[in-house]
């Protein structure tokens, strides 16, 4: 029996989150459906994260046993064989039999696209939230600047999650614009459920001057949901990748 | 009878191109639906280009004829609520009754858009063109350049065109790179059938090595369609926008 880690990147369109659910047609329960069609065996992925419906990734990490005996490099061709276009998997190699990804340290990385133009872009609206109100994107950027670091972060978590630890370091939020794109990029060790769509929400009131950039400290500060801004749309929201801080690779022999 | 001027951006993943087809759902057969519902009147746009099935738009021109009394920069917001959200009238305004979007000195603007990278993004590929294999953009930028000015475009344009006249003015013709995707910008008075679309194609030969950028010189000259590289697919294609040189508006009264 092996491990294999791989590497998927999906448009979550046309998904019901990643997460495996009755009777909804979900990343996770594609991929089960197409490893073990490919490889005969009954294949449950583990992934890294779990995106919400709509979010995409460009690449998120997952692992499996397997038995099959295809070489773990060439493995990502014959599971694309049987994807539909919107889920690839982007990278496939054997990995640690105790190696979890979930149960290890990593940093992830997201980006949050608000289109902010005063007329709706139909193209590209898969990927960014219409906004079409004037936003300081300079405003956002200092909000965002109060982020970075160890901080408890009850306030940008929706009820409901079974998270018990809120404290999360973030080692980067930068907002920029680009033309009518205002991208929001935040990395750090750990996310709780929403965590980057509440902030976007609280952002996008900061830079729209309902509120001021240093509110962000009072808002971390209250531990309360309904502290923060609201919970923007998913489509909005691409996880751009993890990292594992060790090497998942097969430790080799003594 | 008023004639009013829309500027419509769409994306045109779900429908057989601009024009109209028996039987196909175009972006012309949607606005007349639209606009016909309404205003209560049978209306029929005539549109300054004509995109393939595929290709994007971030804001052509049309022209319609109607009795409705509604302000004519209020009627966007009106025929955009009978619109699927893939379509939008981003602007609407009155202009001379003889004012004709085809039949009136103009200027496009076109972009192309290559995913360089050597695995497949599901992210965006609506609007890219996958190319694996290592493109030089730098290559492509020096071929482009050959483009630019008063050229007889024969070799750029498919053949069963119903073009007689094939010279055509670009006024640039740009290639860029940002992380994996190569951008071809070009502007001119006019593009044949195709046009843009095998000049990306060409374009890519150029990039991947298979042909030198002096080459381009000798394919304008050939007016042979075979002289050029092939047709690039049309997810890749989006229409920029259109200017026209003369106002459109209406002329004020003596």
């Amino acid at each position: 029996m092996r491990r294999i880690m791989i590497r998927v990147a999906y448009d979550g369109t046309a998904y019901h989150g990643w997460q495996l659910q009755d009777g909804q047609v979900s990343i996770e329960s594609v991929l089960n459906e197409a490893i073990s069609h490919l490889l005969k065996e009954e294949i449950s992925v583990i992934g890294a994260s779990r995106t919400d419906s709509g979010v995409h990734s460009l690449g998120t990490a997952a692992v499996f046993d397997t038995n099959s005996r295809i070489p773990a490099e060439k493995l990502k061709y014959a599971i694309n064989q049987g994807l539909p276009e919107d889920i690839r998997v982007i990278e496939s190699r054997e990995v640690r039999p105790d190696f979890h990804p979930r149960k290890c340290v990593s940093h992830k990385t997201y980006e949050y696209v608000i289109c902010n133009a005063p007329v709706y872009q139909p193209v590209g609206r898969l990927y960014r939230y219409f906004y079409h109100y004037p936003l300081d994107e300079k405003k956002m950027a200092e909000a965002a600047s109060y982020v970075v670091g160890e901080h408890d972060f009850t306030s940008f978590c929706s009820i409901g999650t079974q998270a018990k630890d809120f404290v999360r370091t973030m080692e980067f939020c930068e907002v920029t614009r680009t033309g009518d794109d205002i991208r929001i990029r935040i990395r750090g060790n750990g996310f709780l459920y929403n965590m980057v769509r509440i902030l976007a929400g609280t952002l996008i009131e900061i830079g729209g001057g309902k509120r001021e950039p240093s509110e962000m400290k009072q808002i971390l500060e209250a531990r309360d949901r309904n502290a923060a801004g609201p919970t923007a749309p998913a489509q909005g929201l691409t996880m751009l990748g993890i990292d594992f801080e060790e090497d998942p690779g097969i430790a080799e022999k003594p």
